[in-house]
């Protein structure tokens, strides 16, 4: 492979997409497979994605304040994070850890994450765990060739009712994806 | 390049290193510069790498319950969240966001941002974004055919102190590095 440095610099930022210029549903499957394959702490993979279909997209859009980087998306993936299902007790908890164990011991693990979780920060926690997946999701556009843009800034109780999540889900965040109207902009990150 | 989704194969956590196998300087400078061409809203990169020194390094592997991954790592880096920084009214926010509008109009990301801020979550949301920076390390990391390992679980009262943290700043997770003393283990991914 050519560096991942020169595969990372193709990723930007994209607020404004060519409208009319489809994401194929084999580019979803990849964006959705770089996202399953993200790191979790304790494997536990809190999250679930959601290709947002036709009948919930002017709801989603209207959830992210109407930003032209959704208005013309060709395609929208919410990354929702899960809650409940992360009690130590919970049957989801269950199957994860032992996944996570393998074919060792899984009661070290459970020990562990037992003393880890929080229920107070778990949702915060949860929702920064989404974001190794939308990461991975991000350089896979890019790899794509395909623009994107996470967005963060939404109406989380709109955002949830439009795109009918469970009440122990929470909208982490909303990824827009296309081809990008424009090309990369200057970078102008902070030298420290 | 090859397609990324191999190249995203090859990272898992590597619980134990290769001891004396020390990563170099110049694979340190890749990975900080994996970190810092990562993606954050506004442009704030609201975040700060310690690259962990001899002097730090058995402070901050108590802090991290001296698990074998800390223990073991040929080297350790701290993502460090900012916090007080990212009020709308900090130098620190003008200058990212001047940035972030490059040669257009500041006013309206930072009326944006503005309506955005909401100081009782700031610091949880600058955590999230630090995994942005994490995913790039650790996909870098695998790039590189080093193993690495994130450290969610320490206890951020001592590491704040291992890393002689201003009371501005909050520790958001520390990555173990090394040469990996197994190879991968097999995928557990849930179906769903």
């Amino acid at each position: 492979m050519a560096d991942l440095l020169d595969e990372i610099q193709l990723r930007y930022a994209c607020r404004a997409f060519v409208e009319d210029q489809p994401v194929t549903l084999v580019d979803v499957a990849l964006l959705l497979e770089a996202g399953r394959l993200a790191p979790s702490a304790f494997g536990l993979e809190p999250w679930r994605f959601v290709v947002v279909d036709d009948s919930q997209r002017a709801a989603v859009i209207r959830a992210c304040g109407d930003q032209p980087a959704a208005t013309t998306s060709a395609a929208l993936i919410a990354i929702v994070a899960l809650v409940d299902a992360l009690d130590p007790d919970s049957d989801y908890v269950r199957d994860r850890l032992l996944a996570e164990a393998r074919d060792g011991e899984v009661a070290p693990i459970a020990q562990a994450y037992r003393a880890f979780y929080d229920p107070t920060v778990i949702k915060a926690w949860a929702i920064g765990q989404c974001h190794f997946a939308a990461a991975h999701m991000l350089l896979q556009a890019a790899h794509m060739e395909l623009g994107s843009c996470p967005i963060g800034g939404f109406d989380p109780v709109a955002l949830a009712a439009a795109l009918d999540l469970p009440a122990d889900e929470t909208p982490a965040l909303v990824i827009a994806f296309g081809r990008c109207a424009y090309p990369a902009p200057p970078r102008r990150r902070k030298l420290d």
